[in-house]
Parts: C-alpha cells; structure tokens; sequence
C-alpha cells in the first residue's frame, strides 16, 4: 500500500501530470487520474501543490459523466515557451503558451554565414519584441534549432558544414542568460519532428522518422517517443547516404552523396544549368523573370508541364525513396513524414519517393507504413523548440518566480 | 519519505535486484544497496523475499571493507535457462545457469526447410537430453532463434523466406509447452546481439548493431541498452538493402541486395564459378578436395594467396562497409560488431568492411567508433536466447516450483 510519495516520486507525477496537460489538456481531475493510474484522492493533491507553485490552475467544474461531479484542470494560463528556428537563410521565433500553441512568431531573413554574434542578436531582438508585446515577463524555457550538428550535452553545435564561426559556441547558454530562463539546443531536424510529433501528423506515432528536405537533408529519428539522437547526436544525417549516381562529389567531399542530387542546393544548380542551355524553356523563363532559381522553381516549371524539371523532380524523388527503403528496412518505422521547404514540390515528389521506399522494402515492413507530407508547413520548428524545452522544464516542477 | 513498498514498486525492486545478480553477481549486500540506490534494510527485505520464492541466496560474508560486514547474494544456484539457436542448416541447444553461463550445449545439423515439426523435436530432444544430464526438473524459461523475421508478441515466424512450413507457426507456445516453462521467439540476429551484450564485446555499449554475416545478412539494433524491433519486428533486415552492383538479382526479387553479393550463399556461388572456369586454381582445388565449396572456402584461398578468391572477399568487405556507412550516418551507434560464420574470414575482411564504413562517415560519427569482430564466436545465440527469456522472467518474480 502506498502511504506517501517519496519526493522523487512526487516529481515523477507531477511531471507526468504536467505533461499530459501540455498535450491533452485541459483535463478534468477524473480524467487525470484515469491517465495517470492514481486516486483522485492523489491527484487533487498534486494539483494542489502546481497550482501553488504557478504551473496549473482549476478551472471550473467538468461536464458531468454521472457521479461525483470533477474539477478542470489546465495548465497555468500564463505559462509561455519560446521556439527559435535558425534556418539557412531565416530564422523564426515564436512564443506559446502551455500546451504548445503557437501565439506569435516573427520570420526574419538572416544568413547563418554571418555568424552566432549577429544571428542570435536578431533572434534575441525578436524574441523580446514578441515577448514585450505580449506582456510576458519571464518565459519558462526556450528551445532552439540549428540547421547543422549539435553536441546536445554542451548545447553547441560540433563542426557544422557551412556555419562558419558557429563551431562550438555556447548558444544554449547564450540564449538562456539573454532571455534569463532554461534553454536547450537541438538541430532543427530534430525539432521538426518533435514540432510533428506536438502538433502534426506525428502525433500519435511512437516510432517515426522525419525526412527534413530543404538546402539540405536531414531525418529525426524518434524511438518510443523520443528523439533518438545516437551517441555523439549525429544520428539522422542521411544526407550524406549513398546513392546511385554518376560520381557527383558533395560539398562533404564524398561521392554520390544523397544530397549532391537531392538536396535543394543541388536542385537549384541543376535548374539553373537546365536553364541555361536551353533545355528547359519555363526554367529560363524563371531565370529570366527572377534572375535567380531555387529548387521551388523546379516545382513550379514541372507544374506547366516542362520536361526537364519534371525529371529533375522525379530524379530527386527516386533517390530520396531508394534512402528511405534502406531506412525503412534497418528501422521498420511506423511513419514517415517528409517536410521541409523542397517538399513543397507536392505529392507528385511524393508519389516518387513512395514508389521508389516501397518498391524496395520487405512487404512485412511496408504493409502499413504511411509516408506522408507534413500536415506543419509553419511553426514546425518553433513548436518543437518549445516541445523540447517544455520537456525538460516540466519534468522537475519548480516555483515560478512571478 | 518512502514508508513501504506498493506492489508494483516492490516487483520493480525485485526485477531490477534480480538483473543486477544476472550480469554482475554475486554481490554483497551493500552494493547492491549503492547500485540500487537503497538501504541496506530494504535490499535485506527484498533478498529475504527472494530467497523465499528460491531465486537467490545467500552465500557467506563479503570481503571487508570497513564497517560492518555485509553478505554475498547470489542468484540461486539451480536457476536453469535454456537457449535454442535455430540456424538454417544447424541448431544450437544450450543450458545456462541463472547468470547465463553456458553449463553444456549440443549442436545438431538440421535443415530448417524441413520444417517446424521436425526441427522442434529435434531441439526438444537435445534439450530434454541436456537437462536430464544435468538433473534438471523445471528450467525457469526457454528462448528461442530462427532465422527469419518473427512476430513478436505472437511468437511466430511471419513470411519467413526459405522456411518453408514455418509461417505462423505457434514456435514460442509449442516449445514452452514441450518444456513447461516461459517462452520467447525472436530472429536469430537479435539473439546473437543480446549474446554479445550479455557476455562479449558489447557489455557495456547501451547503443550498438550486431552484424551478422551468415547465409544471409541482418543486424540487431540495440537502443538505449534494449533491443529495438521495429514496429512490425524486422527492424534490422540490412541484408536486402541497396548497394553498388551491375543488377544482380536477389532472392527476394529486387536487384542489387547487400545479400546478393555479400551473403554467404553468394559467396559460394561466386566462389564455384571462380573454380569452375578457371579463373581460381585454389577455390578448384578445394572444390576438387571437398565436392562444393562454403564461403569459408573464399578465406581459406585467400590465405593461400589466391588473387580472386582475395579479391571476392575484399568486395563482400567494401559491400557491406557501404551499407554499415549508411547505418553510421542514420544511427550513430556507439559501436559495430561483425559477426556470422562468414565473420570467421577474419581480419582482412574487417579491414575492408571499416575501411569502406570510415572513408564514408561524418568524422563526428566515427570518430570514436569501433568496428570490431565478435568475441563470442560459440554460443552467442545460446547466451542472447536466454538473456531474452530471462528479461522476462526475472521482471515478474514468482515462486518457483520445485
């Protein structure tokens, strides 16, 4: 019989219960003692002490299901996350509330080239003008991505391809003191699926993979509903898998490199030769109208029907499939979702990647694997962000200063 | 303050005591009190409880070392597990004691393709042989290996290639039946991993493949020290990924599979040809010598400097070094062990295949990676069969009958 919870127990449960109004609340207490497995005896208790400490509130009586009638609880309805979203080109903060909804956000284009000193400077700047207009004070925590590799333990990236200057940098620790509040760092792959997992598609998968596509190529990997980050955090750089090819060196170095073909750099150089040379009529018209292309643009021309940006589409979708059927046959997924900017270019990019993922995989590990599109276009990475600090942040409830 | 114990609290205490003595026992009382991180009352209370049911004991004073002297608990001494190791054209029956050493094996060539009654029997009778000899009335558990994919949590093959008769077929219920004990079923692969985690070079890895180079190829995929199945339980089937290759067609109907050029049943076709056309006089002479020839027989001309029984090896090495490559890149793994009989070609194979894997990995991600061959080349399945059931076994304790 258990008299008392020891106080490791203790956090135990409230953090549980914490968790499960960040993603199913509000709940009523028998709701939240059915979830938990606890009497409502206990959970009144703990209730109790959250609502003391600033984390949750009551918030009237439930809709009665017969019986005793039960108490709504929710989470503090002043509680606000940040999630910053640092892109190639953009980075996007935003703020949420408890349960992960996003309130604000501001889209800034930043080269990441400049360097962590003028980059998180935009950040931190948008991030104050979100939360002054919003009248927050303190946030609970902040959560941010970086689009390269990152040593989780010392949150800073480890020798990120193309982010000179960012090598080893304290950004975690950075953007904690500027905001004064927890802070964690991941990369933005790995947010992404988080922010999938919060609020997209992913929501009720325990074992899935997210295909980032954008400039580059990434995969969040997420094991009984936790990234798995591997050992050094590396895990998911699928980018630089092999893949049939014609020899292509990659930025890495290597050969035939997914992303040498499939990355959206690749496409947008590929384009832009297709272009060029006559080839590709609506790609030179792109080119002629807006002096630059990007792998969008591929989208676009093979949507009016050009030849040549159509196969380069198809091209792209193939090789993504042939990576994800050897994912598909390491990792047997329950759920694959494909986002990122390049997936933009829509089902018929997807139509490839499935023909290819299935054609190659054990009908044992395909029967009934979905490989869908990301339901997420926007936030995704700041709803992740947000995912990841809350986790921490939730897990040992303490008094909020207020 | 904890004042006692609940029920389910208490099993956790027992299970994770019981786990303790399995891979580090014996131990006195006090460090199991430190590796639990509990009194030394409470440790007393629970070791009593077990000793009670007969699954531990005491076995005299510990060693001082200052302060009051502790006691030496031990599993029970005639705790009995037994492993069965099914492999395509032999199996393996093993009885281990409660921390899974093996106190006597029998190997029995057997086909796989003669099917689940025959092959059963053939093991029931090798285990009730072996647990006659050693006056065993009632082992605690049986686990069980097969080559092909297994459902799990029915404990059944499910469309295993080359087993034919086995699809569906009850093998967990039946053999817990023959042997009136708990039973488990899973595919040889994550048998062999759980072997090289209880007792060879993977001991301390918590994130870690195990490679295995048989007829076929697959791999066990432990995660956070668990081993991770997949959602339909096939993760790890590397084996029919793609690698480079000029088409060849697999037998399970794609083209260019790991398995098609780097399986041993390739090995050995590549390795006939070889004699048979000329190309090879060593693989003609040991075809001439023993009527056919393994892919043994590829190491064996090699050693004796024949170039393309050489050369057959070092491209199985770079064939699968390319696929492990890929593997590194998506799951970062702490550690890669190379095992399988075709393992036994030794260290020039493992050359090529970390030669391969290295030159295509982030230097993140293989930085501190070892990529090693497994130092249980005997009973590797045996030990992991009962690893498996004992998991199971000693995280419900109950009394034993006896």
């Amino acid at each position: 019989m258990l008299h008392s919870l020891s106080g490791r127990a203790e956090t135990l449960m409230q953090a549980r219960l914490l968790a499960e109004l960040r993603d199913h609340g509000p709940l009523s207490r028998t709701e939240l003692g059915e979830r938990l497995d606890v009497s409502r005896t206990t959970i009144g208790a703990e209730v109790g002490r959250l609502t003391e400490i600033g984390l949750a509130q009551e918030t009237g009586p439930a809709a009665s299901r017969g019986g005793r009638r039960s108490t709504m609880v929710d989470l503090a309805d002043d509680i606000r996350f940040v999630g910053i979203a640092i892109g190639a080109s953009r980075l996007e903060v935003g703020v949420t509330d408890g349960r992960l909804a996003v309130l604000a956000t501001e889209q800034v284009v930043c080269d990441i080239r400049q360097g962590p000193d003028v980059v998180l400077g935009t950040a931190m700047a948008a991030a104050r003008r979100l939360l002054d207009d919003a009248d927050v004070a303190q946030p609970m925590g902040v959560g941010v991505g970086v689009p390269g590799p990152v040593d989780f333990s010392r949150g800073a990236p480890v020798a990120p391809p193309l982010m000179p200057g960012w090598d080893g940098y304290p950004v975690r620790d950075t953007v904690g003191r500027e905001l004064g509040c927890p802070a964690v760092l991941d990369n933005d792959v790995n947010l992404m699926a988080l922010g999938e997992q919060h609020a997209g598609v992913a929501r009720h998968a325990r074992d899935f993979l997210f295909v980032k596509m954008g400039t580059g190529i990434g995969c969040g990997v997420v094991v009984g509903g936790a990234l798995y980050r591997g050992v050094n955090g590396c895990a998911g750089d699928v980018g630089h898998m092999q893949v049939r090819g014609d020899g292509r060196r990659c930025v890495c170095g290597n050969l035939d490199c997914l992303e040498a073909y499939a990355g959206g750099s690749a496409l947008a150089v590929d384009a832009a030769a297709a272009a060029a040379d006559g080839r590709s009529p609506e790609l030179a018209a792109l080119l002629a109208e807006r002096g630059r292309l990007t792998a969008e643009d591929v989208g676009v021309a093979a949507a009016r029907g050009d030849l040549v940006a159509t196969t380069l589409m198809r091209e792209c979708g193939q090789r993504v499939g042939e990576v994800v059927a050897g994912l598909v046959s390491f990792f047997n997924p329950g759920l694959i979702v494909i986002g990122g900017r390049v997936s933009g270019l829509g089902h018929a990019l997807l139509a490839e990647i499935r023909g290819a993922a299935y054609q190659r995989s054990l009908p044992l590990a395909t029967g009934n694997l979905p490989i869908v599109l990301s339901d997420l276009p926007d936030h995704g990475g700041v709803v992740g962000g947000a995912r990841l600090v809350s986790q921490d942040v939730l897990a040992s409830p303490v008094p909020r200063r207020s």
